[in-house]
């Protein structure tokens, strides 16, 4: 998949269309509206099918006025499109043509992806994502790139998932987890020169200490980056104070960008 | 380091102001100015420091006309200034005002980076330059992300540089370092989710097959890299052919960009 470049600074009375925005978990599908104030839970499961996934949605906002779906799906997408049945989930999701099921425009994207995009504060964001799995997201300089660092290998012939994902912890315990966390959030921050990490997913909450440069992501996220992914204005990263150390950095060579805002053009 | 869009088509002719390129390397130090068609190239080694450099160069180059210099620097960078001094030349590096010592605006970057910028072909790229250490960066989108992705772990205690930098090549030999290097570049394009690899550093010449989607660089790429650091005109990218599934794409979520070409606004 290519990348895509954050659009607006995410705020949801801003977008002009109205959103839907489809959190597709394991345990839930949670859903939320651009007019809606507090999402809703669906409760999903290792039977449920896309177009099972569908109906309830529609069931569960009737009423709502939207525009446009955006689909966070917890598995690799390519093009627009899941390339692989989620594991935690029935079948029909490489197939299902949610444009048509839902009779609006409908973009899909990896479901850390859009965690990712709602998180985003400008200069150069790594996103893990600590659920059952190991989400991995790059943001650099409004232009956001799925990854998929989870399966590339640790140690002992074990991968970054298998330390960091619900399997770590159950093997590792929660203590050890919490190290491991910290160890490979370093490592891969420094691998892939991010100035921030922020690390979300279902099992973030279970961490204690954070070091620098490490924050903890916020569970509406997904749904700020859903609306996010309709948003037509592109970014202006700009620093809150502009010092002449800054100006000589941007003569000189690569910007860093340090405390950032956002501003509309 | 922040990253850095990449500016312009990278064509030297159409430069606007006349850039002096040093892509420094521990053999040699290789100049290129904006109106020369030859590299100069004057031998370096574990002695030459950072003001070395700038009077060999300034000897090598006298009567050449520039208003701006380049430097790609063998080590990592970070705003624009080199963090740590480099493991095959002498000292000084990281103290040295290049501004100054040259009179003229200096970006200076990271080698790997540099020679990715003038590797880019549009769409989401990783570069991995294989010399005596392991060099990268991605490109996304236009926008320049320099990577330190070689001293992550890989396999039983050692790191990606300890595979497919020249150490792997010495230990190994040149046949298992050849499958070394495509087993870690489908790895690493895997994770990072690029649409191709460009190989390039000094080794990249020892491979043979290439598999689909990974190609050689050009030596020549450093200095284009060189040359588009100082460009002002934002590339724009777009399919040689559009075909109707691409307009949905587009319209369906993330695009992805197959053949691209570059086109001045």
């Amino acid at each position: 998949m290519a990348a895509r470049r954050v659009k607006g600074n995410g705020g949801r009375p801003r977008s002009p269309i109205k959103v839907l925005v489809i959190d597709v978990g394991g345990t839930n599908v949670k859903v939320l509206g651009t007019s809606r104030s507090t999402p809703r839970k669906i409760p999903s499961g290792p039977t449920m099918t896309a177009s099972d996934m569908v109906s309830a949605v529609k069931r569960a906002t009737v009423g709502w006025a939207y525009d446009v779906v955006s689909i966070g799906y917890p598995g690799p997408v390519w093009d627009g499109r899941p390339i692989a049945e989620p594991k935690n989930l029935g079948g029909g999701w490489v197939k299902c043509d949610f444009q048509k099921a839902f009779g609006k425009p409908v973009k899909v994207i990896n479901d850390a992806a859009m965690q990712a995009l709602g998180s985003y504060h400008g200069g150069r964001m790594l996103f893990l994502g600590l659920g059952t799995g190991l989400g991995s997201a790059l943001v650099i300089d409004g232009v956001l790139a799925p990854m998929e660092l989870a399966h590339l290998p640790y140690s002992k012939g074990r991968t970054y998932e298998d330390y960091v994902g619900l399997r770590g912890l159950k093997r590792c315990g929660k203590k050890k987890w919490r190290r491991q966390v910290i160890e490979v959030t370093q490592a891969l921050c420094r691998a892939l020169q991010a100035e921030y990490v922020v690390l979300g997913g279902g099992n973030a909450k279970r961490l204690k200490q954070l070091p620098d440069g490490v924050r903890l992501g916020d569970n509406g996220n997904a749904f700020l980056g859903g609306f996010r992914m309709w948003e037509d204005t592109p970014l202006r990263v700009r620093s809150k104070t502009r010092t002449r150390s800054q100006d000589e950095q941007t003569a000189a060579g690569p910007e860093r960008l340090g405390e950032t805002t956002f501003q509309r053009p």
